[in-house]
């Protein structure tokens, strides 16, 4: 491409734009395309939301999720048990589990996974942090006594697994609590015949008796 | 969704990206989650983009191409060619000509094309100020003797060949130019095979003549 075709302020615009994750070089022509020659104020808002966003949103002092506030919405909710600390890679999962609305306890988020073959080692996660929150609620026990179960929601990949591991072993070793990792199965609407097999072996493996009224229990 | 999932600032910048072209609402979470969670700094390079793209781009008072000055660098630039116009629906079309780098003549943005189905009238076009261009070239004689050609490069859907149509018997009764349509074919790698019924007709009927060479003539 010649780059020298677009006006200085768009080609800036343009190369910006293709940093952001999975927006190629089209995208980010078409994109600026948009920005420049829509309405300007609407432009502004989002250059506005995207200041404001950066600007504003930081780490939650307990759980390490997004937040405007030193407490998260989560972490600093009555409603919410204190016994149940769900452990996640990223914010993001945070969103993704709360969207299913599944559950009501806590929250701890790593920043990341614990990989040899990407140099994370254990110490760059928030894992210190986390054995910190557990052994404070071993001491106070709360409305719900203490922490009754740390549930390991990393993905299902090697690194995922690796660091539920290690969460695990070190979690049961120091604190004797419950320890649980998020079931491994067919996807909702999954389809047998096109599943893989470490998915079947997990879904068969991780079977749970359907009782007399026909429910999974 | 549950928008209050989300800080704030964060769900904001969510709403403002999902408004962009082609990015839907979970694009749109995976952006935002990327701009607020990586390096601040990249985040602000990006809104400064967008507001001096937004802010510094105008059309060029000739052609109505994107510009950042009163004149855009094509109309100025002394070794194109005056004489010849090629007439695109907007800017971004001049951008892919330019990338092809065939054409070495000056250009004119419509901003959009005559459709009355969604209720563009050619007076909504910038038309009056191609004729007035034309006028002025016919009548001050040129390096290239006034206007040698204007060249419709509108798209190949019913609103372009409708528009071109006008163009050409406007500008034919006036001005007794020549008027060329850009040629309708087979796309480079393109099969037979798979041609639509419209394409392959206009791909015989716009057939050259091989020389001896085995040149196209």
């Amino acid at each position: 491409m010649n780059p020298n075709i677009y006006p200085p302020a768009m080609r800036q615009l343009i190369n910006e734009l293709s940093k952001l994750p999975s927006i190629g070089e089209k995208s980010a022509i078409r994109l600026a395309y948009h920005l420049i020659t829509g309405d300007t104020s609407r432009a502004f808002s989002l250059a506005q939301a995207i200041t404001q966003a950066s600007d504003r949103t930081e780490f939650c002092k307990v759980c390490f999720a997004l937040t405007e506030n030193e407490i998260c919405d989560i972490c600093s909710d009555a409603n919410r048990n204190d016994g149940i600390i769900c452990v996640v890679e990223k914010p993001a999962d945070i969103f993704a589990l709360e969207r299913s609305g599944g559950f009501r306890g806590k929250y701890h988020v790593l920043h990341g996974l614990w990989s040899p073959l990407r140099g994370v080692k254990p110490e760059d996660l928030k894992l210190e942090q986390l054995f910190e929150r557990i052994q404070a609620l071993s001491k106070s026990k709360t409305e719900y006594n203490g922490l009754q179960e740390l549930i390991i929601a990393t993905s299902t990949t090697v690194e995922g697994d690796a660091t539920a591991l290690f969460i695990a072993n070190k979690a049961k070793q120091q604190f004797q609590i419950r320890v649980s990792r998020i079931a491994q199965g067919l996807p909702q609407g999954g389809e047998l015949e096109y599943a893989d097999e470490l998915t079947i072996s997990h879904a068969i493996e991780g079977r749970r008796i359907v009782d007399d009224h026909h429910k999974v229990i």
